[in-house]
């Protein structure tokens, strides 16, 4: 029987749900709802339009065939009717009604629905600062906020730029600013790191190293408290400096818009605010759908409730509401939370917990730290890759990785292989044996995320006694005080430099000259080994336990992940 | 306890499974026996020493800190003892000694072990060819041949040269002679595709064509009867014509080296022979375990135990086999069978079952087959990948997934996400709702692989009738005489050189005007329909469907998928 499906919101989900609708039901009508007069587009290509690496705005809103996905290309090629400019003020979920108002003529009226979907996304959280209203600070809300952003700098009004939060938006607005632009570029940002919850202090480190060497600043740790006008622009304040700037991006997070869904009496997460779902994709009424940025989603990993306002969860669950409207009964069980993240040259990608998130769901965690090049070594072609494996102590099983590597697919590419895996609860061993694809071209005989797993393992088991970099660096600060012996197991000319610039403090052996000088090492002091990547300090490590030195630790990731942290 | 192990072979288990095992046990012995002088080399890396991509042999046997392992590295870094150019040739289980024989001197010796490994590996199938003992006749072994093939090379021996085979070896050894050195290269393979029971014969055709634009010739569907020898080189004769050259290269598959293993009453798979093994790695015999390139393996996904000559898979059984040796039951459950090879600039990679192989093993199979780019399609860094999800009809299980993309790792990672899933037996669902990582630089919200879990599921419900490239030849060849209206769906401009071509046969309509064009369309007749990518097809069908005309197909992967087999 043919029914009339109205949608609220036409940005990602909703368009998904409305096509896939109308394909399964062609009979039956469809009426989306949208307060912009722009609708279906990639949202998450804003910074790319902003960074001058996609031309024209409408690129964002185009098919690959380059027809605009406006009111009339829904109308006519997907037979789905449009209301542009308008908002729903209200649901009446007894007469089936939502009450709507026409933007531009003011004309409110009520529409009836059979089934109803809420796509209303989510919202650019606005920090209640004072200045927080001038016009030239910002949110990365829609497509209209980028052409504004986009055209104050093509007319040069943009030298100095700052960004507040350092979460995936901030970044790459950072990276627009700065990079294609050449703008004076800082982020401020209140955790103590960039991404914060999502990856370990360590890639953190890496990452903002990467964009400080491409010249973005960075203060971390700061609170932002006003943004005042002055003479020549103006002023963000934090409770540490002053920061000049003429345009200031708030991009602290999102808000989702569930305002409809709790007026009409569906039930919403208190605190968050984002709207209660079942695996249909149903609100606790069953003839209204939601989804997209504005519901909670159960973690696949945790277990527990989260938020995910990311636009391949939308997409997905767009096209399973579509399939539920028509009465196909698909179910989206859950999120991985899976990320991928450009910073100039650098990717940074995740799925499932960070080593902190983790620890907050109520897991003992551990984190195994490789650095492995992500093709065959003896292969031309090649970068070094930084993944970390974050397993529960107890059990061994997988809860997440994160990986930084180049700006090609190598660390997205190891990502996707356990983001597909984390629903069926692997263990540290199952990365050890996971096969993927090999040819000295793409992969390395043994991966880097087979490495990880073994890595794991040898961490579970009480045989790879490893410290992070962090607290190498610990250690290292209060080396004059703490009686360490720092053992380089480099080869010679590869330590030299390291070596040579505090000799008191460090001790050179070749990993393969360890046995026959175990002589030259203390037994009565703690030994911290460290090689190039973790593999060789963790080999001496063993043979030095053989020979009965049990005081040692290994650095995960060695001097590369020192180094890509900016220490020595 | 100490033990004494005794590892047969060392070029990529024996040494993995060693250096694990005196990781875990420093107090036990090892001896690691080869017929070669040259030991633990990536054999993988065999066709990019010879196309001269890696420039010194030793960085095939080199750690990555530029250490060559050789005997003397063995010894001393890792404290396993090397007994190389020394034949194992028999083994007394009863006494648990294995006989040896140096190669070099001819001594004869027992050496006593508490456990045995069997690294034997395989060996190329050498056709029983008149003239395959000619010196210029080649298989491409070990290391030792590789040096032996680049050196004519170099020295201006190999103008033109022929390869017997287009498997993984057939292909890199084309794209060696025919990249680097331009030589003059034809490969000849006995079935009518290259990559055989691996890729289906569209992405076959697709990657030969990437082949053949960089010069190769190739010989489908001939069988070589003989080599001759001829005034200015060799002849490669097959059943259909005669192809001159310098240089043949025999990659024809490979043998399991289990006589070792028969010969001591091990059981040896029959036909194949390749040696049984269970989830621990032991043979029949608990105190012997065999692993790599001689063993049966249980596919993960038929269930059906199969031979897996793998780098790979080698590496990671030589671990597990390490592990147990030291007592801590690892296992090895089976294998899915993934791989990747490089074609100039073309990346093949596949795991599970191909549809012909999966219809081998007793599957009711359809391909969902979808053209569509690896990044958000409004990011300028992007490129077409091609990539076909196998499922079993009846049940919706994925069974496999083929790819082929750029030289990047786009076909490797999507192929990655779906390896690691399909030991849990995933639907196409699973496979619709897939959580890759996304940003617009990596990946599109919709990814590609999301996309075929969608077409597949369109085909299970019997909405997307689809015919494959090869289906839309045979129909097209016979367009004269079966009364098909081809219908192309593309915009006017898109469609123009095609349809002008033969304008008897074509009729153009872009899908957004179908609906308002239904009268031009002959309702009694079969309508194929054709866009660029199968998407827009897919809907025109869908609206022709509910506009009454029943009789319709799509062509899967579209214009896209024609024209990369040289079609249109």
């Amino acid at each position: 029987m043919a029914q009339h499906v109205v949608i609220i919101g036409a940005v990602a989900l909703g368009p998904k749900a409305a096509c896939r609708f109308k394909r399964l039901e062609p009979d039956s009508t469809v009426t989306m709802i949208d307060k912009s007069n722009v609708i279906s587009y990639g949202g998450c290509g804003i910074p790319y339009y902003v960074s001058g690496d996609i031309s024209e705005p409408n690129e964002l809103r185009s098919t690959i065939y380059h027809m605009v996905r406006d009111e009339g290309f829904f109308r006519n090629v997907k037979g789905v009717d449009v209301m542009a400019r308008t908002e729903a003020l209200s649901i009446d979920r007894t007469a089936k009604t939502v009450h709507v108002k026409n933007l531009d003529t003011g004309d409110e009226q009520d529409i009836s629905y059979d089934k109803l979907v809420l796509a209303t996304g989510s919202r650019p959280r606005r920090l209640p600062l004072p200045g927080a209203d001038h016009k030239n600070v910002h949110v990365v809300a829609d497509y209209n906020d980028a052409i504004a952003i986009r055209e104050k700098i093509a007319k040069g009004q943009v030298g100095r730029a700052a960004i507040i939060g350092a979460g995936f938006i901030g970044l790459e607005m950072a990276e627009a600013f700065a990079d294609m632009w050449g703008v004076e570029t800082t982020v401020v940002e209140v955790f103590d790191q960039i991404l914060p919850n999502l990856v370990s202090s360590n890639l953190a480190e890496m990452g903002m190293k990467q964009m400080q060497d491409n010249g973005v600043v960075f203060y971390l740790g700061e609170k932002v408290s006003a943004i005042e006008e002055t003479a020549d622009g103006l002023n963000l304040k934090t409770d540490k400096r002053d920061i000049p700037c003429d345009i200031v991006i708030m991009s602290a997070g999102v808000i989702p818009n569930s305002e409809l869904a709790s007026g009409a009496g569906l039930e919403v997460s208190n605190p968050g605010g984002a709207i209660v779902v079942n695996e249909y994709m149903q609100t606790t009424d069953p003839d209204i759908y939601a989804g997209g940025d504005n519901v909670l989603m159960p973690n696949l990993v945790s277990g527990k409730s989260g938020f995910y306002p990311l636009g391949s969860l939308a997409n997905r669950q767009g096209r399973v509401i579509g399939s539920n409207l028509a009465g196909l009964q698909q179910t989206f069980p859950g999120a991985v939370g899976s990320f991928a993240v450009k910073m100039f040259e650098c990717s940074v990608a995740g799925t499932g917990l960070s080593a902190a998130a983790a620890e907050k769901a109520g897991f003992d965690v551990d984190t195994a730290y490789v650095v492995q090049f992500d093709r065959a070594h003896f292969y031309p072609e090649k970068e070094l890759l930084h993944i970390e494996l974050v397993f529960e102590k107890k059990t061994g099983r997988v809860l997440g990785l994160q990986a930084l590597g180049g700006k090609g697919l190598s660390a997205v590419g190891r990502v996707d292989a356990v983001a597909s895996l984390l629903p069926y609860k692997p263990t540290v061993h199952d990365i050890s044996n996971l096969e993927l694809a090999y040819s000295p071209p793409f992969a390395s005989a043994m991966d880097v995320l087979n490495a990880a797993g073994n890595v794991a393992e040898n961490i579970l088991a009480g045989r790879n006694k490893a410290i992070s970099g962090q607290e190498f660096d610990e250690l290292w600060a209060h080396r004059d005080t703490n009686n360490i012996c720092f053992l380089d197991c480099r080869e010679v000319e590869d330590a030299r430099s390291t070596v040579e610039a505090d000799p008191e403090h460090w001790l050179n052996i070749p990993h393969h000259q360890i046995k026959a000088c175990l002589d030259q090492i203390p037994k009565d002091r703690p030994v911290v080994l460290v090689c190039n990547t973790g593999v060789r300090s963790f080999e001496a490590q063993l043979g030095l336990n053989a020979a009965g030195f049990n005081d040692t630790v290994n650095v995960q990731g060695g001097m590369s992940g020192l180094r890509n942290r900016g220490k020595f």
